[in-house]
């Protein structure tokens, strides 16, 4: 059992888009991305969505309005809401989801989670 | 909907070992937290325990040995694993337990966690 480093995990990849597993909590994969530019618009009908900014800026849109999220700065996206994470520039988050959750709301256009 | 910032919630308090939810996921309570000497030694049955530390560094004692994290770093105390979280000097900490986790393991020596 050892501490997991966030900045070290997230310097052993460059790819956007791409959640690496590092962690398992309670039947949640936790995981590193690093973003930039537009995600497709998703939902997740049957989980909440949990962000938290490691470094740098995202908008997380959503169809009744945007909520922007700096370095230090958490928000959940409610089970079921559509939603739109949008990064100026790269930025750095610590994803949350229950194990097997596909990142754009579709088993169909998901990526593969690799864990680190 | 607005953004969770982190070092704001924890300027709004100074007790130690006494966390404050700050949001809500999947059924489980986003909490920070305030520590500083050593807390009791104690397990959850049902629940993983995540610690990640936003500042200061922490070791986390266990049976079988200590895992000490450092800011930017996470750990996951597996189920029903004996821990005991020891900080040196003052440290801040998100946590995320199920809601009502008593964060002693047990409800009759638990704090009331406040919400802010």
């Amino acid at each position: 059992m050892k501490a997991i480093n966030l900045a070290e995990k997230l310097a052993q990849f460059n790819n956007h888009w791409s959640p690496k597993i590092v962690g398992a909590f309670n039947g949640h994969d936790l995981m590193v991305v690093k973003v930039e530019g537009e995600f497709v618009w998703h939902s997740h009908p049957d989980t909440d969505d949990l962000f938290l900014v490691l470094k740098g800026e995202i908008d997380i849109e959503m169809r009744d309005g945007t909520v922007t999220l700096r370095e230090g700065e958490m928000f959940v996206v409610p089970a079921g809401v559509e939603h739109r994470p949008v990064a100026r520039s790269e930025a750095h988050l610590l994803l949350i989801e229950p194990a097997g959750t596909p990142n754009t709301g579709d088993p169909a256009t998901a990526v593969v989670k690799d864990t680190l």
